[in-house]
């Protein structure tokens, strides 16, 4: 058992903003997902996972100059550049441009676990050769239940959680792991999203014969962002997200998707504060 | 652990689609099930799985050039003929004419575990044979449950459910595969769902005295499809899914069975996206 | 694991329907059960499925040539017998008559399990023995729970079912088992309505203080039938199913006790076909 | 594994009921307790299943010549003949006039389960002693979950249960059993009342702070009953239940503690026989 | 194995009931709680367990010549007098006047089982070392859950909780014990509630951001009681339960805590029998 | 198993407030939490555990002249300084000015179980040296599911939580512990939160899309409190809880953040006294 007892320092290190690029969810979230940090997001079958992940990790490398790294546990590169066929985005050439990667990581359950604890060791090598290759800042790792399936040890896996988490912070890279929701429980082991600094649930229900996609932000520690639920569609243009309320429409009809920065969120709170809803909640 | 790195290519594999001629079906999936991929198939007892699964193997024979074999886990292909008889199609004559195989797996558990991993060779070189025979471009396996009942370890279990999967894409064979609903699942395991291409759940409800089967595209990777809940019935003229909704209605009264291509989606899209019911999705 | 291939051949052998005689059900099933092949009752404790296999049996020995066997698990003969008096059979006169047979099967569990797989020969010989004598056509195991009762791999118990099912194909007999509801399922185990055939869910819903029984035929393999809940009620007379939607009618005021063909469906397809109430199903 | 083909024999042994001598329950029940045979009371804590169980035998032996024991395993004589002074029954009286034994069994989980199986006979000789002492015609057991607790082999529990109602019924004394609820289940193990003939369920519903007491008799093998849930009351006259229906409320009236036939049921079948309430029911 | 026959014998020893002086609670129950025996308070975290036996043995002490003991397993008497500050009582006072007792028991788990079976010796000697000291009439046993947590054997922990009945019975003490609520139970285990003579629910629910606290006596054997939800409130004055049906206001509004007969209940008995709410129920 | 028998003793020791600062709070708590006791802090990923725990310590650092630890398991103090860059507080300047230290606990699972008991003797040290450096008399336990993560046995679990609640009231500090949310429990392990003598959950439900948080006071032992739920909201100015109740209103409007007194509450009694809503609580 180790404690650091912080030092007195004066550095304000504030949290920054990494934009998703992806319609409307820019708006909702106040700049994007955590800098240097890990988003979970979490979802069942078909709820849009992947596509969002990826979306992240190709707008960067197409649009804001911050190369990325897609890795699946689940589809080859060739299953996923079939896949984005019918997107916008010419991922053969980000690729041989050096901009991104496709990484297809296949687990052998017994290389996984020695002496009780997990080694993500090999896993971590992998990444790295594929990040360094082309200096990424952005990172997605793809259905990473593959991971921990089958791990029941809750403190073990929370802390084989802890420390894959920890290694991408370390390497200051921003990241998205997907991860499935349990039965009644927003990730499978129900223990993901108390580690996680960022989490967002996607859902798609369907209420009388109609499916909604929604999606919400569940948690962002150190930031402000809106708490509702918010419908969104999967098209040829990738996600986007409708930004309901009123006071974030004004975000959604301007084009975030260049803006690096925090929006100045003190002039769009509405007047009533009563109600969690729209609100730029911590 | 293996991890393979996208080398530079511009050669665009988009995902190509495989009409089911099932009425309404091809509609809302925007062209048919995802060629050379596998399909899941989920529902209950009752569902209508077995039926939709035969009508896609048996409109590929007769009517696609498309040859195909039917697997079944509970039926031997004399029960299967006559389940049959009562549908359009000769099925006598399609195995004659060397366009259909209806094939009885028995499992014998003890022969399909070995050092605690799935050894599926024995499944694979009765289906080799069988779609060997008849150069099959189809095939449907029904009742897959019989295969993973009582295997308990989500990992490997995971596992295995991909090397089948595999094993059907390698030989580009477009698939699909029957299952059974959980208590609260949409497959028994609760992980077949997040491993398969597409997913396609089966729904008998009964409200008020009155049954309706349901139809849903769950998931559908690298497509764009209709996400809302269709009726549909089962009667002699096989499985008929009613697209409901107005934007997909033009496709339904056009006759989709010999369409090959992708529909022109863009035109079909309403003017309201906020609602993602009838809409095309990822 | 073996696997056979349907040679080619053109003998259509259309599926055949066993007409109950319970009034009303061999108008929703479009001519009763599926011939020579084994129908599943589940329900709640005293949902009426002995009384529904009973009057099955009955039916047959005393009014459609068919002699039958009812065997029991927890009921003795003479039990039967007082349980059937104020049924308006003569069941000594027809087991008189070498028409009927009850049979009391006392389950040894040590007997059952022999080197970790069900050994149902002792229950089989039993039954041979008591349907040679009469030459049976019908049979019905109430209460088939008792013969699976603690078995917990789902594997063996879905083979050792099917084992069951398979035996009764065999004698191409007409079979009925009955079976108790799990908690949330239909059956105990959840699996043995994907194996059989044919399953009928007896149901015991109480509103607002008042109990309705209903019936609803979940699964029938090779053929249309009905596919709503249905009302019925046990009374002096049996059980009656009342078929309550008007296209079904036409049969309930018909007498189809002698009727053994399939009534000719599409006469009676009603003009709106998006509801799956009422309609003849596969 | 044993069976007994019935020998032909014409003599009818209809099923002979046993009034309770409970307002309005005899009248639901067309005539009390089927007669040599077992009815399971089953409850939550407070339902009143003791109360119900006392009066049966106290009616018994105070009104109708039948004198009967009542076992507990939780409450002694004491507490019992405390509980009772609030009743209008000199159960002392009774005691004395040999017509009454009140029998408190204590279990030792040790002796009861031998070579794996249940030993029952302790139990048997006890309540033997007291049925023989007084000529015993009826017999309650409280709280039979005490002898079962802790027993998870259903096969086995299964078959003690059956053991025990063989016992009771091989002596031709009319017995009620009292049984807990589980927390999903009718009884704590889900399978008493699929052996016992007869089950009377009693619940007490709080609804918007009113709680309301409901009776329902859920199964009666070989008689026609009342369906519906019907309200009773416990006060100083014991247990009272409401034949709501109008067709039963004739036999409400009428005082049926000493009728020992069966009413003639035909005449009060109402006009409208599609609804299971109120209806004589199999 | 072991009963007991009652010999015949006429002493009438009808139930006591010893009221807690509880402002309303002694006209629900119709004089206050089973004397001699034991009540179970359950209810969750919040809902005023302690504070009402905490005011059942405070009134004993201070206002009806009852002295009375606390245990407590959670808190220490320091705890608990800081706790009381706020209420009308001088508990200093009255543990100086030798008629209050606050004990606090500190569980070793390795003490409490023996050979298997509960060893609750150590207990009962504390407990009666303090309850000899002042002559005790009145008991709280709190948070009885730290007794038995851990223990999984029903049938084991049925016996456990009998023998800790038993040996307050043989006191002839007035017991209350307090009890957690399960996941969907009552009480932790489900069969505390069985064993008990006198069940009370404390519940507060939550309903549109308002919470109300509720009182119900789940069961009383041996007693009329009301059976209705009450809503109650805990503030400088105590416990205060409203009697809100008409029939029990007469009740709230003389104050009953200094009466110690049992109130004529049959002048109270409102004309509408048929609905349980609000009427003296057994 | 030891127990204390109170001495007489008349030293009034009235439960002392220790105010949050947090606005609304002091209102619905009447003055705040337990002052030297633990208070438990519940709710879901993203309920505002950690901010509701941070800013209680620094409003006490800050403004209150009580020096406070804020140790946590998930974050480190160079990431709880990030998060709280967007507040208004000086984090940085108070641990220079020794009135607040970051502490970052890390748990090593074989350190803490040694001979089948918790040993939490790493943690107090840990917590000893920070809370002794600046003498504080306010502590923060953040996450502390991490310490009792996968530790099945309720009874030493309940005792290892005693234990820990046991040092910190031994150093008479006031205390919050969050904690996470179980499946169908306020609490990971169902008894955390009957151990502590405080408990306040947060929620945050989603209803129409819109997602409201909402404060409980679920237990305060020994104080009278608020019981409804309250709206509360998170951003730059921390955490704001609206006393919506109208006689909570008049705190809500002064400024209770220097108070450190009871406020007289018996004025603030409204007249309806039925509704346990808004009324002061026990």
């Amino acid at each position: 058992m180790s404690a650091s007892v912080v030092a007195p320092a004066r550095s304000s290190q504030l949290l920054q903003k990494c934009p998703t690029g992806i319609a409307g969810f820019d708006a909702i979230s106040r700049g994007g997902l955590p800098m240097g940090r890990t988003t979970l997001v979490a979802g069942h079958a078909g709820a849009g996972k992947t596509l969002f992940a990826l979306e992240f990790v190709l707008n960067g490398a197409a649009k804001l100059d911050e190369p990325g790294v897609f890795a699946s546990f689940e589809e080859t590169p060739a299953d996923l550049l079939a896949n984005l066929g019918g997107l916008a985005f010419d991922a053969p050439a980000l690729i041989e441009a050096n901009r991104l990667r496709l990484v297809h990581v296949e687990i052998d359950p017994d290389d996984l676990v020695e002496a009780g604890e997990y080694d993500l060791e090999g896993l971590f090598l992998q990444l790295h050769v594929a990040m360094d290759e082309i200096g990424a800042r952005r990172l997605a790792l793809d259905a990473v239940e593959n991971l921990f399936a089958g791990f029941s040890d809750s403190r073990r896996l929370r802390r084989a959680f802890r420390n894959l988490l920890g290694w991408f912070r370390g390497r200051n890279i921003t990241t998205i792991v997907t991860t499935e929701h349990g039965v009644q429980t927003l990730t499978r082991h129900g223990l993901e999203e108390y580690v996680a600094d960022c989490v967002v649930s996607l859902d798609q229900r369907v209420e009388g014969d109609i499916a909604t996609r929604r999606l919400r932000i569940v948690k962002y520690r150190g930031s402000a962002h809106d708490v509702d639920e918010f419908p969104f569609m999967l098209d040829h243009g990738g996600v986007s997200v409708l930004p309901t309320t009123s006071a974030s429409m004004h975000h959604a009809v301007s084009d975030e998707l260049v803006s690096t920065g925090i929006p100045d969120l003190d002039a769009m709170l509405p007047g009533g504060i009563y109600r969690g809803g729209g609100l730029p909640a911590w």
